[in-house]
């Protein structure tokens, strides 16, 4: 299996109002297929946005889940200030922030929101991990 | 919020473990703290294999989490026998079949499994986008 990861994808309950939620965050559709799927193009990967009965199914299991999901994605930022700015603007969309920015032990600085299905992005700053000119992470 | 995904970060219930898993695929790792985090690079991003109670006290939020966790991440492939082999490759290596692979409704062909934490993964070929010479995914 090669080192690669294509997409990932987010089950919603409301494919509106998901979209909705990332557009507001500024965020450009790629493709979509109205009321079935939604598609972001980042650096490098897809972001998708599926309902998530459909996304259980198509997976094989059953849909039922509930609490921590257990896997949680980041939004590399260029600064401090870039970390708070983001976290308000996520706020001011419908975002929750679940943990205020603050110094973490590794040297940076972070907070985490969560969109309307509940999905963590952490927010950080993070002077060891640069940003290159693609919008790529590379290990320091 | 520029459109950008960092890292993702998989909660583990034994680090040691979820390693060994993700270099019996063949990945290597690219940095580690033996007993706290290994970091994997992959195209543009950096996926993260973090204990899952540490993860969920970053995040701020309780750990208790079960069932479908309403997230998928996507390896493509660029043919429908890749599919297949790497299935078998996760399925030898402790991962576990939990869709085989099937023709999908969208014109491809994929199929998914979990690692030892639950974490679904789908492999597909998709041939409507392409994976380019950085092994980036690239909406059609």
């Amino acid at each position: 299996m090669e080192q690669r990861m294509s997409l990932v994808t987010l089950g919603v309950a409301d494919l509106a109002r998901a979209r909705r939620f990332y557009e507001g965050l500024g965020w450009r559709v790629g493709m979509a297929v109205e009321g079935e799927v939604v598609f972001f193009q980042l650096n490098g990967l897809v972001l998708s946005l599926y309902p998530r009965a459909a996304l259980a199914r198509d997976a094989g299991v059953a849909e039922a889940g509930s609490g921590f999901t257990g896997i949680t994605l980041a939004h590399n930022v260029r600064s401090k200030a870039e970390v708070d700015a983001v976290l308000g603007e996520a706020a001011r969309v419908g975002g929750r922030i679940v943990r205020p920015a603050l110094r973490a032990e590794w040297g940076g600085y972070s907070g985490y929101f969560t969109d309307p299905d509940g999905h963590l992005w952490e927010v950080a700053h993070n002077p060891g991990f640069p940003i290159d000119a693609e919008d790529n992470t590379r290990l320091g």
